[in-house]
């Protein structure tokens, strides 16, 4: 399981994005929200949009794997999916925000955390308005909460700071490999060394 | 500090010559040892060759970061060389055998350790015979080791099987830049975002 997080405007999406379409086996995770859809998504495959009424039965019922109220908004990972796709060996990438990554990491502890930093200060501002989704107080509230998620990323696998998408990409690549290279992936090797 | 071992035969020596190769910047410990030089070895360059005499003043002395009996044969890593490279920001590669990675680990639990792994027991046999510079009484017994070794495995943090040098030489790559995106590599840019 791959979680990808960072502050709004890192660029995770398109790195989340870019990852899948090189590598079409890997799963992404659809979460659920309670926020407004942005033009152009879609209800079930960017998120599942849900009323507010309707998430928390899904809180009340244990049917989500991490959820955190946002800027006002709620947004979770719904378990059932990912659960299913990890029991028949799938990888399943997550981009969640940095408090529900936190909690994934401590139900699943194999779960690789990757954290996606904005280049600057000055690159995240420019990033974040040119995106014409949020408001300017909404870009301002999010700008406000950077240092301080800034200072969770120790706390994660990986951090990646992404300057360039090829570069972050490659990093990416790096890691899955890397991950991919771990003793647990190598039960059935040693037994082919006894007798 | 990246820290290769695996069994004689799976071919850690040709992998780290070839990483070393493609990042000169990488320092490679030079391991001290009483065996006896193979054919072509140099003084200083593939091993410090030493009487066991020298090499026992040496334990008594601290001197040692590991140190290990194997096959008869005392193996060490000086410890001053590896701890100025560290100092200086420099990434040190030892190349060591199971029993003396797993000390390492114990008293630098940030190396990485990377075990190299042959692809077959047929494949190993065939490549000790080939060397050359074991009898067969000496292969049997390094054969004889190497399920053994293989159980050690799993307390280190990456496995390579190495069934082809590219690939494995690909692997060790993706680890590198894989490490280089720990979070703590990334302090000073925390700074950046403050104020």
């Amino acid at each position: 399981m791959l979680v990808f997080s960072g502050p709004s405007g890192a660029g995770k999406g398109t790195i989340c994005r870019a990852v899948r379409q090189g590598d079409p086996s890997l799963r992404l995770s659809v979460s659920a929200t309670t926020r407004l859809p942005r033009k152009g998504e879609v209800d079930g495959v960017d998120y599942f949009f849900l009323k507010e009424k309707e998430f928390r039965e899904m809180i009340a019922n244990g049917q989500f794997l991490e959820w955190a109220e946002v800027y006002g908004n709620y947004y979770g990972t719904p378990v059932d999916f990912v659960r299913q796709e990890l029991e028949q060996g799938r990888d399943v990438i997550l981009e969640i925000d940095i408090q529900g990554a936190l909690q994934v990491k401590k139900k699943f502890p194999e779960a690789v955390l990757i954290f996606i930093a904005p280049p600057s200060k000055t690159e995240l501002i420019t990033r974040l308005f040119a995106r014409g989704t949020d408001s300017a107080g909404e870009v301002q509230k999010r700008i406000n909460c950077t240092a301080a998620e800034l200072k969770l990323a120790d706390r994660y696998d990986y951090i990646i700071v992404n300057d360039d998408l090829d570069r972050a990409l490659n990093k990416v690549q790096a890691i899955i490999t890397a991950e991919k290279s771990r003793p647990r992936f190598f039960n059935t090797y040693y037994s082919r060394f006894e007798s």
